[in-house]
């Protein structure tokens, strides 16, 4: 069998049953943003690795080496940020193929350099190795959270509400717009492809969040919405309405859609790589965000029935698929 | 400027400045077979990482998956053990071109957990992706070891003797029999074979020698003897002398290096990916490793002076470049 008959999905349930015959020092394993261990810290310790493959995550046609570089670190913190952590380890290999520059990579190390500065993160290792033909970085980065706060997938509760920590779509919109309209140059256009080329972890949020007492689940918007808020309802064995009107879509992301006569919610709900925060928990949460000038938008409710619903301005609910990207059938 | 003109480890040089903003925890960065670093356990906590690209490190011509799985996580565990740790927790991270047979990953994650599970390491995550064309493994391990015990590369001290724990040269010549000679089938052709395609991590020789007291420094024969021994030169501002007629050769590479008119001390100086282990410690380690039964050559001293010799049977001395492989240059 070819691996995009099975699915990046179907692969990963094929191999990743538990291999843990050390579980003392485990929290979690597979199946969140980042592993969890115990050390002898208070605060736990938080594990994500990341791969980014030329032609599949990135192409060097429509980046610049240094906002990759600063992508290249910003997903893994992003994963730090679904849990809760404060960053602090990068290990960072990297496969290049002979006929590149050593300036793309100089400036590529230059991007990664401002974004782990920023945040105060450590670069403690790696590997840097050649390649035939594909360019690859792959990144490890370790963080932390105390023991209390740390927020899973599986722990979201019926009667939680949907937040997210930034609009979404914009994202999709913008690699839509390098890939398929160059031509497009409604005012927008720069806000869009900034969004896909160079977009901002929520380390700062998912700390807020964390330590607000009101969050149960948390995950990062990597895979769009539907999928991502799917992955929460899966491990927790609940359900969802999204009330599609209260979904945060920027003006830019409107202006696109409307000179398109797309719907935006496709890019919302489907798009992926917006990298904003998705949580459930207590409604206080809003209120909460609001005093402390945090942006945070209610989108929804978690549902003790395993369905998932859209439920449109006029009130009128349907059921969604959870649709995100799968890297092996390169479908969604 | 292209790469194979800078070279890998002067490319290496040009990126890895110090990027450590939050030092506090860290007992080690970049530059040793592992970072090292303080968590609140008394143990230290070790962190590699490791890319094995396809048509760089491997191909699929020469190997079968499962030992490619079982090699991918031993090259990680070869890292632990040079440090003197216990091996704990792996992020196994693949790039999949399309065209690969899932029964070639299943495969390939069997060899990758009969290794994990011999040597008790969770596997705790990871990342899956498809690539373009390329197929890579990119593996994280973690470790740790008492804090008294941990091995670096810089603490060499001239007068202490240099000590391999097994034969060297067998992996370059059973690479150079995959590559260059299929028609060779003398009796040791399948020993050479497996000494690349399948090295076994000295895991248990590393705790040995950190636990020992006796040993001071520790790196892994990866790049072959004289560019291992090389480093610890580099990073200890120490020089060394090799006894050439000390260093353990198997029968079946002078058997090969006959029957071919090659002098078997090219490969076990300059041939790398032995994945035994080099320590240089006080001369007492050999007795005390003979008493516990295991196997641990004197090969030669450290010197104060930073020059770096060969001494023949015949105790002629004669100076030698560190050679090892260089990743983008293409060349030793």
């Amino acid at each position: 069998m070819k691996l995009n008959e099975l699915g990046e999905f179907g692969f990963i349930e094929r191999i990743s049953p538990d291999h843990i015959p050390r579980p003392n020092h485990v929290v979690r394993g597979i199946g969140d943003d980042c592993a969890v261990i115990r050390t002898g810290d208070p605060d736990l310790y938080l594990i994500t690795t990341d791969l980014l493959i030329e032609g599949i995550h990135f192409t060097r046609k429509t980046t610049d080496p240094r906002r990759l570089g600063r992508k290249s670190i910003s997903v893994n913190l992003s994963d730090i940020a679904a849990m809760g952590g404060v960053p602090r380890d990068a290990f960072i290999a990297i496969a290049v193929p002979e006929n590149l520059d050593v300036e793309f990579l100089d400036a590529l190390y230059e991007g990664i350099h401002e974004r782990t500065q920023e945040f105060q993160v450590n670069i403690l290792g790696g590997d840097t190795t050649s390649s035939l033909r594909d360019f690859m970085i792959s990144i490890t980065l370790t963080g932390t959270c105390p023991d209390s706060q740390v927020l899973f997938r599986n722990t979201a509760r019926p009667g939680d509400h949907i937040f997210l920590t930034g609009p979404v779509g914009d994202s999709a919109a913008g690699l839509d717009i390098l890939l398929n309209r160059p031509e497009y140059d409604l005012t927008g256009r720069n806000s869009l492809i900034h969004a896909h080329l160079d977009p901002y972890p929520h380390i700062e949020q998912g700390r807020w969040i964390a330590q607000s007492g009101y969050a149960h689940a948390m995950i990062d918007v990597s895979d769009g919405v539907s999928a991502d808020l799917g992955h929460i309802c899966d491990e927790s064995s609940v359900g969802c309405t999204i009330n599609s009107h209260a979904l945060p879509l920027s003006d830019e992301l409107r202006e696109y859609c409307h000179a398109l006569k797309k719907d935006p919610l496709d890019f919302a709900l489907s798009g992926g790589e917006d990298y904003v925060l998705l949580c459930t928990g207590d409604p206080a949460l809003l209120d909460s965000a609001h005093s402390s000038h945090m942006e945070l938008f209610d989108i929804g409710i978690i549902e003790e029935s395993r369905e998932r619903f859209i439920r449109n301005s006029h009130g009128m609910r349907y059921p969604f698929q959870s649709r995100g990207w799968d890297h092996f059938s390169g479908s969604p």
